[in-house]
């Protein structure tokens, strides 16, 4: 009953055939092989949009990568304070780009907001050498705090950074997630809303490791392969990455899988939304629920195995439920009784359980 | 039918296996499973001392990364000539190093000499601010021209690097090959001959994608899981590379599959040779083998839909073979017989096969 | 009437004769000259302990090479927000780093608080890969609003860092006017208060380029020569840096510039403090003033041909003026007349400026 | 009586006027000054094409900056084996390339041959993404042989580099000395024979530390203002690296001071040449000779005071004689004399010396 995060699971049972089948025979090394000249046309019907496609295997970096392209090294990169890029990459995306600069904007529900963004590049002094320069902006979706943007919130984002002359990144390690929720289309999530690269995410829905770099920006996408193959992330038995992303976006199951996760998600905050002491922190619109609750009733749930990453506050601790493409609706109900149990009927006393 | 390079191949059966059986249920991620807990002892085993093992998915990364904690940015790296890192990896231990320098030797065979490393070290500035410091020297085991450094070679080399002070590094992306080859311990071709770090390739001898890069020296590892997670090469789920890992040096299948590439290397070369036209390049120690042979022979053989990677020559043709864990004897034979056809019946007109 | 800058004036008439003194003769190039070889003992005496001096000529290259020797490129260097180093250096940390991470911290005054840097230290992940990890705290002084952090400050903050193994640097751009205001040695507000590396200004106080980075901690000394030199900071006449340091130092030239700087900031702070409409921002304890003040008086005084930046907020400005070691009494004079006219007398008519 | 370098000397009286001169006063800080505006107008003057000109202290500084805008971090940079960048300067160009790689190509008297340029980039590899790609030639004038290149030689060179979509940069730590020596017009050095940026030296002919990165191909000119501020090469009290650079162009003072080394080099070149076992390496055709002489006349020279590098051979010595802006010939005559006694009339023998 691990619900600490969706890169818990393992390998979908359509891309773990994918790897058996393209183990057959030999094949030319570093994307020279059937696989990956697949990918370019499949990517390209799937964003209703010619697109240039780099299979990576880590979303670490498929990002870090991407800025790269995106950011020179006395570049500015615009990013939400909690981005996974700005705090759990350990400075990848300042090792790839050079040293270009992270610069963080505030904002509630995981989101960045357009007047801030906008506030922020007007007061960046664009042409004057002593201060970094603004580059790109990369917003996350679904974002860390589990909402997604909706295509009206990228493409106005977009806007202020494109009257900024900046590129616009998507980290998508759940963007299967946010397609899954809007019930939109890729494109309308991406390029038709103003987005030059999206990250797209797969290892944490389903993959055993691989994330394709999508680029809307052909022009941005010139120099990715050299630096991919520099970085060592140029995989020379690559029809195993490819295949995966192919099984991954064949018959929907990308979409499948998130929207069994998002569904297991709901059904978690319904089941312990109004339970006393438990506060829910943001709207779950994707994969991820935050809920703040007693300490004790969090050290109980760990103590009766359930996994997750709590943290603690100053009269509360607030948890990280993640459900994933494979989470079963009998874990999530377990979940919710053993909540319900804690924060309704109080706990065993300590005599008790010895 | 391919020849071109023993990364052509897929993923031996075994390893395949265990990727499967590790997709069952969860594991923590980042290397908190039990397969990766796993290696640090069963490598300890298989190299007699206590090391730590970081795995990675890619040669190239694995190289790279163990150079980082060999130079400071402002070091010298010695290696060969045509050594992989020096000449294939579009400048990552540039990059992973802060802008270190590659300075070549030269050697026959493929291999470094130990008075030309003697040498240019005497020579090198150590302690002199105009020049880049001398920090580690990195051997290609088995080399790039098929050959192997016996024991002996390495302890010689490893010593003139101790007496100045730098960190050996082995490339071993064919070291099953080489130790196949020499039929000693992997002991005695690293720590014990003064050996450091020994990046311990298996994608090309069987693995989907997974090097084990090996630290006989501890200080060294010491910022190691830094820079792997800086470099987006930390695997959220890990159990996958180290599975492939645990299955390869399972039973021995690592030293099983390189000894069957290098008789399939020996069979090649002892088929060829004695040809008319056909000169074998150097000793063939590992499973690679080099021929030149008449322009026309390699253009025929490449006609008749063997795969290899020619060099054209002034008058002739060099061109490689690399034989791999499941290279077939028919595929060998057919080789062989098709070469002895070309160089001793002459060349079909261009008439003729119309 | 130039307040803009400390480094509007030009150079101190002691320091230019030195220039003209070193200037005879042949000397020995990259430090192997008398003038440098003087300022190891020279700076010692004047720190009153060991220490290793290393002259640079600006600012951002002091603060930045000697960042690179305290932080690996996965590093944490902690700094107020305002600090030049994060604001006003174009990445220049990131780029001698190799891609470290600027963590900023708030505090009024332009200090930080010992409770804050606790606090995210606390808080860091010291030893998890995934996050950038604590190296060093950079101490702006005097602090870019002008204050002084006291010795005892400095002791309070360098103990939270040794508690949790950082290096402890002080960015001393105006050095000077710190120990001038404090009237403390500086040994007290540097190695005896924890400091393990000083970056000495001098060309905002006299020098015409001219920077030494004093090192109190040793080891960390070792490779700061090759990293000046592959920076291009490695002058070949080096004597003509050294000789303005060790003019600089002589007969307390420093600190008589600095003196003289700190009295002319008082007396403009204290001949515009009171007047109508005028707010003191901060403390004036070095050679800086910032004031909030009607923006109709911040553009009068500019049409005046007073300099100086101004900083537009919503219903006024702030504008800082710089004293510096040959800003004359007469000058600052005129400014606090202006001043008192404009807030007192009110403005011309646009009328009767026609 | 120091032959050593001509970085030995100190500042041309012309230049410690100018200096002094701009001492006065006030000046807006980081090139806002009226010198530094001058520099645009007068060095396209003086170059007969619209130029951009940006001031820094170092040669290593200006090429390595130069070379940062003309090569990505997986680029490649042809030079000499014995270029300054690839031996003299602890990695600077990978530092500030993110990397790049220096490829050496050899040639006697110190110059690349056309053909051997030509049959690198042939078979560089561009385009493949395992390679470090073409990206710009470096050529050094005068060469660290003392020989200079002739315009049609730098044309040919030039023609080579475009057809690959190569830049080319000239390190002109001695440019003075080459036009001086050739009689051409700097245009036909530079521009007109294809070159895009110059390293303009002054620091070894008679400045105090200055160089001028001139650029031709404005386009690459346009980040380097970045670079400069994040390298710490930015210099506040900017009036005193341009009123140097002024003063050395004023009056031709920069040919006047070269044409004067030059002579001396001649002179010494003559006034040896012919002398028992002595040997000329170069052809003299700027301010440096070489001569491999007997080790015991290299010894007695060093012993009698003057100073020289001399490098030791199997059975002779190399010694390097620079002449600089104000040798003496006095000095020049004594050094002549003193090697013919000491070729000609033997050695003083131990017993004699005591």
């Amino acid at each position: 009953m691990n619900f600490a995060s969706d890169n818990v699971t393992g390998v979908s049972p359509e891309i773990m055939a994918a790897l058996s089948a393209a183990n057959a025979g030999t094949a030319m090394p570093y994307g020279q092989d059937e696989y990956t000249q697949r990918l370019q046309p499949q990517f390209s019907d799937l964003f209703e949009t010619e697109v240039t496609v780099f299979p990576v295997a880590t979303g670490s970096a498929a990002n870090a990568l991407t800025l790269s392209v995106m950011a020179p090294p006395f570049g500015a990169i615009y990013c939400h304070a909690r981005a996974h890029i700005n705090t759990d990459e350990c400075g990848a995306p300042e090792f790839y780009t050079g040293g270009a600069k992270l610069v963080t904007l505030p904002g509630s529900e995981g989101k960045i907001q357009t007047p801030d963004l906008a506030d922020v590049l007007t007061r960046a002094g664009a042409g004057v050498v002593h201060y970094v320069q603004p580059a790109a902006v990369s917003l996350t979706q679904a974002t860390e705090a589990g909402t997604v943007y909706t295509p009206d919130q990228i493409r106005a984002l977009a806007e202020v950074a494109k009257r900024h002359s900046l590129y616009v990144h998507i980290d998508g390690a759940r963007f299967a997630n946010a397609v899954a929720s809007l019930g939109c289309s890729p494109a309308d999530l991406t390029w038709r809303a103003g987005v030059d690269v999206l990250c797209l995410g797969a290892t944490k829905n389903g993959a055993m490791a691989a994330e394709a770099v999508v680029f809307f920006n052909q022009t941005l996408a010139q120099t990715f392969g050299y630096r991919r193959k520099r970085s060592g992330h140029l995989f020379s038995k690559m029809r195993f990455l490819s295949a995966q992303l192919l099984a991954y976006i064949n018959n929907d199951l990308w979409l499948r899988n998130a929207d069994h996760a998002n569904r297991m998600a709901q059904k978690l905050a319904q089941g312990v939304v109004g339970l006393p002491g438990v506060k829910l922190c943001y709207p779950v619109e994707a994969n991820e629920i935050f809920i703040e609750l007693p300490d004790a009733v969090s050290s109980s749930l760990l103590a009766d195995g359930f996994s997750f990453y709590p943290r603690k506050g100053a009269n509360s601790t607030t948890i990280r439920l993640v459900a994933a493409f494979n989470t079963s609706e009998a874990d999530v109900t377990a979940f919710i009784e053993a909540a319900r149990r804690y924060t309704c009927e109080g706990f065993p006393s300590v005599e008790s359980k010895a």
